[in-house]
């Protein structure tokens, strides 16, 4: 790998805490985020945008109010701008996120679960 | 999985050819595609966006003009708008592309290779 190149495993052993997205890459305005998740988190939405989970490793639960989506590894789900979510994780998983720079992980709910990204 | 899911190796199982990448997701008006990639595509540059290369499987280089980039799975580069860059891979690398709507695949070089997104 060259230097420049972003190796996805490495970054995720940078970090252990859930719900802290950690900024790895950027492409135009856009962020790509790795996030490792367990629990439930809250309930949100993001208005102005849509936002897409990769699912890396585990297994993770996308709630919405009518439904479920479930994603294993290799497995993506774009929740579309102003649907309410709330991802959950029995165990753990590891999760690439796709939004544009600035969106907030609690959305417009805001609370103690509300994180600073970082970049690793 | 959810049935509105989208598993990433399932959609590449749909396709064989080389270089024609093909349209899995939107993501506001950013598009998630699928290629596979096998020995020299042509030398070309965006000059409106960057480019967003992921490796699923295999090994994928990315000549630029002053160095190569190489990536296996678990490993992405960001190609910065207007940087000449030539796709190469040896054997074969399934890569995940991220960039807006309508970036044509030869960039500003066009030619044979030049392909139109299919959605699948």
């Amino acid at each position: 790998m060259s230097e420049d190149a972003v190796d996805l495993n490495a970054k995720f052993d940078l970090f252990s805490e859930h719900w802290s997205p950690k900024l790895v890459a950027r492409l135009n305005d856009y962020e790509v985020k790795l996030v490792k998740v367990k629990g439930d988190f809250v309930w949100h939405s993001h208005e102005e945008t849509d936002e897409l989970f990769l699912v890396l490793d585990g297994r993770l639960t996308i709630q919405l109010r009518d439904r479920d989506v479930t994603l294993g590894p290799g497995q993506l789900f774009v929740v579309p701008r102003g649907v309410e979510h709330c991802p959950r994780s029995d165990t753990e998983a590891k999760v690439l996120l796709l939004e544009p720079a600035g969106v907030v992980n609690t959305g417009d709910t805001g609370g103690a679960l509300t994180a600073e990204v970082e970049q690793i």
